[in-house]
């Protein structure tokens, strides 16, 4: 059965402007400092030397096999800033590094350096461990969003060739390998391939190696034995989400990242072939990770062993893995369960995502990254320039230079509206032209005001997210009058033939909430976390003279929101009375005296911490008895 | 300055008989199955076979750097049984395994399979990582042990050669070298072999090894260098308590087995010098390790990564590490300080770890194995047979076999009561032989009988220890009548002439207590662990319909402490009414309506879990609210 009406369509980051006062230095920051700051460090890393495949046996610092895939990432981060931010001096980068690639690519199209110069025969020989299909998908990527915002299709043409090479080396036919990659990518990368080209046999590669996956008998075990391997492998076939077929799958395990990319790559072949047991796998595995596997961050991937997946409610607030890639994983997800249906709880999850676990993984002046994001720290954990596996910081790059794909999807007749950012849209309904702008001061107030510009009434509907944290108790106007339409899947419908200047005024207040965990989330029992709007809070100790670590918190404290315009650049600070609690033993018997006394505590968003000096962190606070 | 007077001699194992209800069924597990099982596992992983010294390179199943370690081990706990009770069967290993060391040593003394038959050009290269003195004080302990129980002298001979080897080539002489173990042991063994043979170079070699440590330049890094070594180590010289000289350690850091093992060898040494400054850094270590790093449990080191604690107050639950034979480093560190120091707070502790972090390590059929003791599981955490590193089955298996000798000391005119454990202790006291018995359904009951058995009527102090569980309300009758002695430095002194029959009982009320930990401990925050008497409770899914990690505990239930005969073998569980607690989503504010049905726990002890179908498990339990 298909099914592939009534899809949305992202409004492309080429569309939209990004005008605010949240976003909008971030973005500056992005495309101004941590773009040149990554490129210095792909450079200094031998990143970019590397692909001038002048390697030798004996010399130093080896291509190592999936540095492309690093490149890659700041490549399409770098294209999508400049498709919306021209920059002369970053176009000279992009383009020399361009010509790189091109001149690393074998002549039949093949392009890693480590398996041309450092082990030249072992091509394509260990799909398990040897990130080859993971570095060409970020590579199509990289393609796909040069030829998106310059129109040139030099890059374009290398990882088709590329594509093809993988094309016709893999598949179903009577010379071709069955195989699938360790660390799926190149699926979704595929589809991309293929919308942008509209060559169906990319899909149809996207596709085969989706079905491929978790076959008997299995693959990577089969693959190892022809390596003659005789030690046992680090990790078992779920690591690599290849313990049974995709559309059986249920749980998402293993390596947190790979099962994101994996995921989305389903969504996106289900979105282009109406697969429903595809779709329906998604949606499984979607409740999995969002109902069972995620912080209150959104970050995922609670393990540090695999970078994995722990068992259901397995989240460690101390220890928590929890990387910044797989939160940007789970953005990309989300996105692509948006396209497949309407249903706010995806855009919900993207924008704690995004709010939290993903824009915590950068410093406010972009030159340090969390790999690591947990939700407890005793003051040894810091965000640093660069990784000896840098996957984070270019991923982190590329999600905000296109951070304006995220805001708006359009279907027939409807435009929906996912996150309150600032700016404005330009957009085709129905064939018609329509400026669409926001003005708000989200995520630290919840009005937001759109106004439709267009030279002649278009009717359509207006779809506005009610976000999860919302209680209901909204005010919505269209200029002026209040008005209180159903909401279809969490999504305020307002349908109305819209003249130029209308204006929609959103009211969502923002009440301190004291978030609580499922009680099977052991260590978040008997905690609230503090959340405002999208933003979760935290406590740092540079804002205490007490040990954070002793504050309680009543349930009964009153919580006041303030603005504090120098504190972190400027931000809504959090803050009340508390009480720090001292025993005079580590264990002693309940009821003992234990000293208390009463303080005051100050929380800081979530994305914020760990910019000022080193100190202790934690996000769940003990409630106080 | 020199302090020796007053010091502890600990009753050894020989001179008690341990006759109750709860160890000696145990110590009969551990002499009839737990030993003979080992040895089937060390001959079939070819621990024995190695000794033969005919592995051949391109053979499989290389004889590894520790091996004589885990072999050295068991034959230490099969000596001390056999010092206790005769068994022909295990003497015939015994002698077995003797002669294989015997056989596999060099004529210079050095004994390790693996650098004389498969790296020969290796020895003592790597001081770092490669564990040959570390297995050296374990064979040189085995050998104390077999001469103690035997009189025979063969092993002992053995180990004095290779000690002899060991203090040639290391020391403070022209041609000697200046290196000092990676993973400390030999230092404590070889005090035990200068107690046995009186012999002073052995200790001079253990202060030589303690002195050594952690100066400038970091012989760990010069050694590496020499090797040419040009990758980072995989540890920092903190690790192997190498950063500074051990006199001015004041946190415990690195692998916490090592860390026990030199706190322990640097109380020996202090015990036998009367270094004050290495009591005082003991003393330092042991208060940081006490009263910041330690479960309560009496588990210690946190982290997975390196089998390391953490920072102070770092005790997660689900990843706690825990290892085995760190909580028995913690029962070699505390029984060492008891010696150095009459303080109940040593046995205190060293009753914490016996009764449950280090109990809890080998199943009640003696077969199966924890290295790693989480506070709690989802339900994948099981015992196993055997590991790959080996360490903690046999060294379960040696303290238990010597339990005897942690339960007395003597002082000139004192003896010391540590441990409460029904049997009989020979003494002598100031030359005069007393026979003193225990009768006791400890740890189960608090009632504890002592009886004096004494041709002629003996002077001495009686000191019994007041458990820190204890909160003060005890009864002591001596003959039936009550009294109420002075307690110093938490041992109750009973000074008197003691006649043949005089009768004392000692009476330890044992409600159920309800720990809470140290507010700092985040993973603890309002959560209590359920104790009775020395045993910490935990919950496992086995006893319980609703998942053990919704129930919530009030303050006010009442838990009663009953005696199930059939249950785990006998034991005594917890019971009481809990809450178990649902909430509709992983994360929603607080005070959205959660459902929350009354229902009862039973808590069993903490060392008995896993014993039963597998499932999940908790030790601190959220109160409610």
């Amino acid at each position: 059965m298909r099914q592939k009406a009534g899809q949305l369509i992202p409004v492309a980051p080429t569309a939209v402007e990004i005008r605010d006062h949240f976003w909008a230095p971030r973005l500056r920051v992005n495309r101004r400092i941590a773009l040149f700051h990554q490129y210095r460090m792909l450079e200094r890393t031998g990143h970019l030397e590397a692909l001038r495949l002048a390697w030798k046996p004996g010399d130093p610092n080896p291509p190592h096999i999936f540095w492309e895939s690093d490149t890659a990432k700041w490549l399409e981060a770098a294209c999508l800033s400049l498709a919306t931010h021209t920059d002369a001096k970053l176009q000279g980068l992009v383009d020399q590094v361009i010509a790189l690639l091109a001149g690393a690519q074998g002549k039949d199209g093949y392009l890693n350096a480590h398996f041309t110069v450092v082990e030249p025969g072992k091509r394509f020989t260990n799909l398990r461990d040897n990130h080859e299909l993971y570095c060409a998908g970020h590579l199509i990527e990289a393609g796909v969003a040069h030829f998106q915002a310059t129109g040139d299709s030099t890059l374009l043409n290398v990882v088709r060739r590329y594509a093809d090479y993988i094309d016709s080396t893999f598949g179903p036919g009577p010379d071709q390998r069955r195989g699938y990659p360790g660390h799926e990518e190149i699926e979704l990368a595929l589809v991309k391939l293929y919308r942008a080209t509209r060559e169906a046999r990319y899909l149809h590669l996207a596709k085969f190696f989706l079905d491929q996956r978790g076959q008997t008998p299995n693959f990577f075990i089969a693959e190892a034995k022809t390596r003659g391997e005789t030690t046992a492998p680090s990790f078992a076939p779920a690591y690599y989400q290849a313990h049974i077929p995709v559309r059986r799958q249920k749980e998402a395990v293993g390596h947190a990242v790979r099962a994101m990319y994996l995921y989305a790559g389903m969504a996106d072949v289900a979105a282009e072939t109406g697969d429903v047991a595809l779709h329906a796998a998604c949606q499984r595995l979607w409740a999995n990770v969002t109902t069972c596997k995620m912080y209150v961050t959104g970050g995922i991937g609670a393990r540090h062993e695999g970078e994995a997946f722990g068992e259901n409610y397995e989240l460690p607030n101390l220890t928590a893995y929890a990387e910044t890639c797989a939160a940007i994983g789970l953005v990309l997800l989300a996105h692509r369960m948006i396209r497949l249906e309407p249903i706010s709880q995806y855009a919900d999850v993207l924008e704690r995502a995004l709010y939290n676990g993903v824009l915590a993984g950068v410093s406010c002046d972009g030159r340090e990254y969390f790999y690591v994001n947990p939700l407890a720290s005793l003051g040894r954990h810091h965000r640093q320039p660069w990784y000896g596996c840098a996957c984070c910081p270019p991923n982190l790059a590329r999600l905000l230079a296109g951070l304006g794909g995220y805001i708006y999807s359009v279907a027939p007749g409807a435009l929906y509206v996912h996150l309150f950012i600032g700016g404005s849209a330009r957009l085709e309904l129905d064939g018609q032209r329509v400026q669409f702008t926001q003005e708000t001061r989200y995520p630290y107030a919840g009005t937001v005001d759109f106004t439709i510009r267009t030279a002649r009434p278009a009717h359509f509907v207006l779809c506005l997210r009610l976000p999860d944290w919302c209680r209901g108790d909204y005010g919505l106007a269209i200029n002026g009058r209040q008005t209180r339409p159903a909401a279809h899947q969490g999504y305020l419908h307002l349908e109305r033939t819209w003249s130029d200047g209308d204006q929609v005024r959103l009211d969502l207040p923002m009440p301190v909430e004291r978030m609580v965990a499922d009680p099977r989330v052991a260590d978040a029992a008997n905690c609230v976390a503090l959340q405002r709007g999208p933003l979760v809070y935290c406590l740092e100790q540079a804002d205490h003279d007490v040990d954070i670590h002793t504050l309680r918190l009543s349930d009964r404290a009153k919580i006041r929101a303030r603005t504090d315009a120098r504190r972190l650049g400027g931000t809504v600070v959090l803050e009340g009375s508390a009480y720090s609690q001292r025993h005079a033993a580590l264990y002693a018997p309940l009821g003992r005296p234990s000293k208390v006394r009463s303080t005051h505590f100050r929380a800081v968003p979530y994305h914020l911490w760990d910019n000022r000096q080193p100190g202790a962190m934690r996000v769940w606070l003990p409630r106080a008895f």
